[in-house]
């Protein structure tokens, strides 16, 4: 399902020197980390954090302690008076790279606090795309450390001394991998037991069943001069299944061929692909 | 390149028809939004904005007014005393459905103050997916209107009447659509003139070129036993290029089969995908 490095034992750190504390800012996070899931962020912009993460349902189950949320503010880790985390790409170039010096011992923090079995990741839009699957994985684990690139990028070294896994949202550039971390965790953290509470059922919805969410419809009953489907009115609950699953077909047939494909597969179907 | 709708004629509205404002809050824009590519973001958590975009560059080009951010809180357009924005869904089932009639009164204010060429997308996870292509499209706009989707999901008449068009961030469930929308609008307007500055090329990095972006180092020449590659040390400017080159064809090969067959495609040598 998933290519992140497997489980690793529980509470293998990845490396044993524990190095003084530059006192990181901690969000939610008690200095021991709590005993929870927890997404452990290398950032130059810890202000960012919890932002979306501290609203709505994953910031009421970051306040009830069901994950937890710890920054690492990449600045402290910089050299010399000015804190410097960059430096001008060797063989030329525009923009700045992340030095991996710096980007180490702001990692090595990180790590060093982890417990359990806790990838690593760099946010990059030359990783593999982030995905459902994905967020089911991390879930499983305990927790995650994210590092957010910047600038032009980070000195490839890093990645491979860390053997960092690099995932991207998608094809599309962001200024900084702020955002998606934000996404990944959001995703990710809403997985868990008693986050979503009686609100949603993650059961149900898109990619779950590896077909598009069908339509859905609420009062007024009219609207504009649009009615709510009748078959959803109707109160006969098989009918109403059957609409949904074939509307959740034509939804994914139409829009997304690529998870038709896979979904016709998984069933044992492939045949019926032809018609695409 | 795009699927989103042709440019409209400037100025077009969508609704001729204007209401008395609910007074929403406007976070850096002002009452008739200034001549500036503006993001209006329909949302029940306007507190999440500008969030991240408003540090780093996208802060510094929203602070100078290079681009411009409203939000519409849904909640203000709300029924009755506790403004309910849901309902149940029809033909039952778990969580709730954005209403029709509640989103289409938000969306009416954001319509009215648009100026101009102005796209209507829905954050959802069944939409098209976002990618850099969309950013310079919607870059070149005057705009965006973004409804940010919330629970089980959005009335489907509000999407039909308004012509939305969803767009997703990739295959994984967000807690809402406002990361998503952070995303969107952050990897829209750093394509503008003037937001990267000098601290970047948007030219070199990944997708403009339809590759991975090739491996980046800088100093120290050695660390941890890693030495950088030394052709990027040699001033050789031609053999530079050439080996960045050869990285990023390599990256893509290896990582993105897809992109590579896309990138052959486009220089017209598809004969050479056969090696895959």
């Amino acid at each position: 399902m998933s290519d992140l490095p497997p489980p690793r034992p529980a509470r293998a750190l990845g490396r044993k020197s524990i190095r003084p504390s530059l006192t990181p800012r901690d969000l939610m996070a008690d200095e021991d980390l709590a005993n929870v899931w927890t997404a452990q962020v290398v950032t130059l912009m810890p202000e960012a954090f919890p932002g979306v993460l501290g609203l709505s349902l994953t910031g009421k189950a970051l306040k009830e302690g069901l994950w937890a949320l710890r920054t690492i503010p990449l600045r402290e880790f910089g050299e010399g008076r000015h804190r410097n985390v960059d430096d001008t790409p060797a063989g030329g170039g525009a923009g700045m790279v992340l030095r991996a010096d710096v980007g180490a011992k702001a990692l090595d923090e990180a790590i060093a606090r982890a417990r359990g079995d806790v990838p690593r990741l760099l946010l990059s839009p030359r990783g593999r795309r982030f995905d459902q699957a994905m967020a089911r994985d991390l879930a499983s684990r305990d927790g995650v450390v994210l590092f957010c690139g910047r600038f032009e990028g980070v000195d490839e070294r890093l990645i491979e001394h860390y053997g960092l896994t690099e995932v991207s949202l998608g094809d599309f550039v962001l200024t900084g991998g702020e955002i998606a971390a934000q996404a990944l965790i959001d995703a990710t953290v809403r997985l868990m037991p008693r986050v979503l509470g009686n609100h949603h059922s993650a059961e149900e919805e898109s990619f779950s069943s590896g077909l598009l969410e069908y339509p859905q419809y609420t009062k007024p009953a009219v609207w504009e001069g649009r009615a709510i489907p009748e078959v959803l009115l109707s109160g006969h609950h098989a009918r109403i299944t059957t609409w949904r699953q074939a509307e959740a077909e034509r939804l994914t047939k139409e829009r997304r061929p690529d998870l038709w494909r896979a979904h016709l597969a998984k069933l044992g179907r492939p045949e019926e692909d032809r018609e695409l």
